[in-house]
C-alpha cells in the first residue's frame, strides 16, 4: 500500500550493509558531477553475469537500472529488478535469500519510496554481488537460477506506478521550429526563456514499452482553420511522436514545501525515454487556450528502464548556457552546480521501420539522433520550479522533458519538425508554415510526412564517454495500430 | 489493492440482497432523467436517524452521500460510509454484522469500484437499513453506537483515492467573461462551441475540505507585459478561487475503447463540490501556449461527499439549448436522453469571510448564487469527449466543470468575474480589460478585489425541487495561509 500512503523505507539500516568497499572511493574522480564517482563506476570492473561485460551492452554492472516485469513467478503485479547484460536480476529471491534487505515490500513504488542514500546504498550492495570477483551470489546455483532471468522470459512494464505526469517543453530549438510553424511572427513566447513552460500530463495512458498504440478518433477541421470548414470527428491523419526523455521522483515534497534547486537531484531516481506521441491535428484544433489534452492522453509510452542518476554521474555536463540577451534565470532556478553539471549528455536517437520493410526483413531507419545535452532548461529546474507554488511531488511521479531537438535538421525529434521545409536556426530561415513538407523516403519506396498504421517507432538512449563503460536506456518501441471503426 | 490493478466487484449478488421493495417502484414516477425515481426518493419515507428529518438537512436519507474519513476507529486509511443528518455511517460494523456484503474490501477507492447496479443496489440497501420503520439495525443499539458516528468525531478526507484529474472549462458565461478580459476582440474562440475544452489537472495537490491553502509563490510580471519589467518570483497577489462541480468515475474504460455518450451516466458515480484556487497572475503571465500549471497546481480543494447520481436524479434537466447559429455537438457528443435530461441544476452559493469578520464574530457574506444547469456542456459530454480518443478513464478519476458562471452578475463564480467592471452580457458591452476593478465591500469595511490571507472561502450547493425533499453537497471549505518566507 506504499503506493497509497506515502510510506517510505525509514532507514539506511534497512537496506543491506554488505558493501565494504566504501574506502575504495577516495581513488576515483572528484565529483564534477551532483553524485559522486566511485567504483560502481570503475571501467575495469566486470560481471560474472558475461553479457554484460561486451563492451556494446547498454546494460554493463556500472548502469544497473531498474525495472518491473512479469515472469513465471511474479502474480498480478509485477517484480522488481535491475537489467544486467541479457538478464534481469529478480529482487524477490535475493530478498529471501538475505542478500538484499528492503523496507516496507516490492511493491510497484518501491524504488521511488527509497532516499537518494538508500539507492546509493542499494546500488553499492547490487554492483558487489554481481562483481566477476564476488562469489557470493554467482556459486548458489540454484539461487541464481530463480533471481537471474533471460530478458527474453519476462515481460516489462511501466518501470514504477506513476502518479501524476508532468510534461514540459525544455528544448528552445523544438519550441522554436514549433513556435515558427504556429505562430510565424512569434515563434518564441515572452514567457519561454523565464519559465521552464509545462502542463500536466495524462497518468493512466502511461504504457510500457512494446504495447501497441492505437491511432486516436478526435475532432478534425478539414482545412487550415474553420472558415474552410466546420471540424469532423475522424481517425487523426497527422499522427507524430515526440523523443522524450523523463525521469521520476523519490521521495518528494510535503504540500507547501517547495525543493529547492540545491536539493532536487536528491529527489530524481533516475531517468528513462519518453515517446508523447502527439495527434497533431487534433492538438492545433483543441490547444487554445488550455493547452494539450486529447491530442497527447491516448497514449504515453516509457522505457522499461530506470537509469539511475548514479549510473549517469560520469555523463553530467554544464547546463545550456544562455545566449547574449538572455534573461538569467530567476535565483530559485539558479545554483552553482546546476550550471556547473545540470545537464546530461544522452544520445537519442528515433528509429522507423514500416510494416513493409518489416515485412522484407529491412533494418529500421534511424530518423534523427539528437542530445540531451541540447535542452534549455535542467532537470532540477524543472524540480524547483514544479515545486516552487508548493505543489507536492510524490514518489512515482514522472516529470519529462518535452521533445528533445537540437540545432541541426537531424537533431529534430518529431516528424513535424522533420519533413518541414523550413528552418529557423539557418543563416537565412525559410518559414513555410504547414504548406509545404519534405517527405522521409524509406526504403521500401514509401513516404512518410507523419506516422502511418504499422509503423514501428523506436527510440534508443545511451551515454558514452571515454574512460568509461556505455551507459544504454534500452528501447522505447510502439506499432501504430488502426483507429477503431 | 482496488486501486492499483484496477479489479472490481464481480457480480451483483456479492452486494447485500436484502432489498424486498423492488416490486414498489412502479409506483414512482418515470424516468424523465437518466436514473430512475423509486421510493429513495419518496419525500415522505424518514429515517430513524431524526436529524435527517429536518427538512432543512442537506443529508435526508434520500440523499445518502459517500464519503471517507477518519474516527477512532479507522487506521491509516479512512473509513468508508454515508452521511446521515448529524452523523456518518461506518460501513465497516455493517460489514462485519452482515447487513452489508463488499466484494473486494472497503479500501479508498471502494466506492468507485463499484457498477451503476452495485451502486444503485447498495443504496437500497442502505435505505432501507435507515428508514423509520426498519429496526433491523436500528434496534441493535450496541451495532448503532458502533456505526454511527458524530459528525464531530470524524475528520473527512477526500472521499476517493483519485488518480487523474481533469478540469474542464464548459460554462459560456466564465470563458466569455474571462475571454473578454484577456482577449477582447476576440473572447470566444472558434473550438468553444465545438469541443468541451478541458486540460489535466494536478491530482496530487487535491485536499479535503477544511484543509487550508497556503499562498503559493511564483513568477509574476510587475506590469501589464514584460515591457513593462521582468518577472520576478514572490508570493501570489491576485489570488483567486473558482466555484466548480467535480464527479467522480466509476469503473472507466480499457485504453483505446471510447465510452459512447449513452453509456457515459452509467461510469459516473456522484458529484461534489471543487474549488480550483487560482493564482490569475502567475497564470497570465505562464499559461500560453500549454495552458494553466503552476497557478492551479498548488491546492484544489473538494468537498467531503459524493452525492449519488442515484441521488440527483429528481433534479436533471435538459441540456442547455443551443443558440441561434451556434453548431450542433457533432455526433459522439449527442444523445437524445442528453439533450433531454443530460443537465443537473444544483444550486451554487460562495461566501466568504475575512479574518477580522471571525474574530468580529461576523458571519460571512454571500458573494454569488448560481447554478449548473447554465453549463454549456454537460457531465456526458465531458466523459464522451474525454474517452473519444481512446483515453482511458479510471475508477477514482475526478473530473471537474470549470467555474460555473450564468448570466447576471451574481452568478459568477470567481472573483476575476465578480470584481470586474465590464459586461458582456449587457445590452451594451462595456469591456474594460483588467484596468478597472470593482471591489467586493466586506461588512468590516474590508475591501476585496482578490483573496487577503486569513479568508475563509466557502461552497455550499444543494438541490431543491417541489415535492422532494432538499440534496445538499455540504460545504467545501479553505483557509488562505501567508506564503511562506
Amino acid at each position: 500500500m506504499a503506493g497509497i500512503d506515502g510510506r517510505g523505507v525509514d532507514t539506511m539500516a534497512q537496506l543491506g550493509g554488505i558493501s565494504t568497499m566504501l574506502q575504495e572511493r577516495d581513488q576515483y574522480e572528484e565529483p564534477a558531477m551532483p553524485n559522486e564517482i566511485d567504483q560502481t563506476h570503475d571501467a575495469k570492473i566486470e560481471s560474472w553475469v558475461e553479457s554484460a561485460n561486451d563492451t556494446s551492452s547498454d546494460f554493463p554492472i556500472q548502469n544497473l537500472p531498474y525495472c518491473a516485469f512479469f515472469s513465471e513467478n511474479s502474480g498480478l503485479m509485477p517484480t522488481c529488478g535491475v537489467r544486467i547484460g541479457d538478464f534481469v536480476l529478480d529482487f524477490e529471491p535475493l530478498v529471501e535469500a538475505g542478500l538484499i534487505q528492503v523496507g516496507v515490500g516490492l511493491d510497484a513504488t518501491y524504488f521511488c519510496t527509497l532516499s537518494a542514500e538508500e539507492r546509493r546504498e542499494l546500488r553499492r550492495v547490487v554492483f558487489d554481488l554481481l562483481r566477476a570477483d564476488n562469489g557470493e551470489l554467482r556459486d548458489r546455483k540454484a539461487l541464481v537460477r530463480r533471481a537471474l532471468l533471460p530478458v527474453g522470459e519476462v515481460e516489462f512494464g511501466v518501470p514504477v506506478q506513476i502518479g501524476d505526469y508532468t510534461d514540459f517543453y525544455a528544448s528552445l530549438y523544438h519550441a522554436t521550429n514549433v513556435g515558427s510553424m504556429f505562430r510565424p511572427d512569434n515563434p518564441i513566447l515572452p514567457n519561454y526563456k523565464h519559465i521552464p513552460i509545462g502542463y500536466h500530463g495524462r497518468a493512466s495512458s502511461i504504457v510500457a514499452s512494446g504495447m501497441p498504440v492505437r491511432r486516436p478518433r478526435g475532432q478534425l477541421l478539414p482545412g487550415a482553420t474553420i472558415a474552410d470548414g466546420e471540424p469532423v470527428f475522424g481517425p487523426c491523419k497527422l499522427l507524430d511522436y515526440e523523443m522524450e526523455v523523463g525521469f521520476f521522483i523519490g521521495g518528494g515534497n510535503e504540500p507547501g514545501e517547495p525543493i529547492a534547486i540545491e536539493d532536487a537531484e536528491d529527489c530524481i531516481v533516475g531517468m528513462c525515454l519518453v515517446n508523447d506521441w502527439s495527434a497533431r491535428d487534433m492538438q492545433k484544433w483543441e490547444y487554445v487556450p488550455l493547452g494539450p489534452f486529447l491530442a497527447k492522453s491516448f497514449s504515453t509510452t516509457v522505457s522499461p528502464y530506470i537509469v539511475t542518476m548514479d549510473a549517469l554521474a560520469p555523463f553530467r555536463c554544464e547546463a545550456t548556457k544562455r545566449a547574449e540577451g538572455d534573461p538569467e534565470p530567476l535565483g530559485y532556478l539558479d545554483s552553482e552546480a546546476n550550471r556547473k553539471a545540470g545537464g546530461v549528455d544522452i544520445t537519442l536517437e528515433v528509429y522507423l521501420q514500416s510494416a513493409q520493410m518489416r515485412e522484407r526483413g529491412m533494418d529500421a531507419v534511424r530518423l534523427s539522433r539528437g542530445s540531451f545535452k541540447d535542452m534549455y532548461w535542467t532537470i532540477s529546474q524543472f524540480v524547483a520550479h514544479h515545486s516552487s507554488n508548493g505543489c507536492n511531488l510524490q514518489a512515482g511521479d514522472l516529470l519529462a522533458s518535452g521533445t528533445v531537438s537540437g540545432p541541426t535538421r537531424d537533431t529534430r525529434g518529431c516528424l513535424l519538425e522533420l519533413t518541414w521545409d523550413g528552418d529557423p536556426w539557418a543563416a537565412e530561415p525559410v518559414v513555410v508554415p504547414g504548406t509545404q513538407r519534405t517527405p522521409i523516403e524509406l526504403p521500401t519506396g514509401e513516404q512518410r510526412r507523419f506516422l502511418a498504421d504499422g509503423d514501428e517507432l523506436i527510440m534508443k538512449g545511451y551515454c558514452e564517454r571515454e574512460g568509461y563503460r556505455r551507459i544504454g536506456f534500452g528501447e522505447c518501441r510502439g506499432v501504430i495500430e488502426p483507429a477503431t471503426e
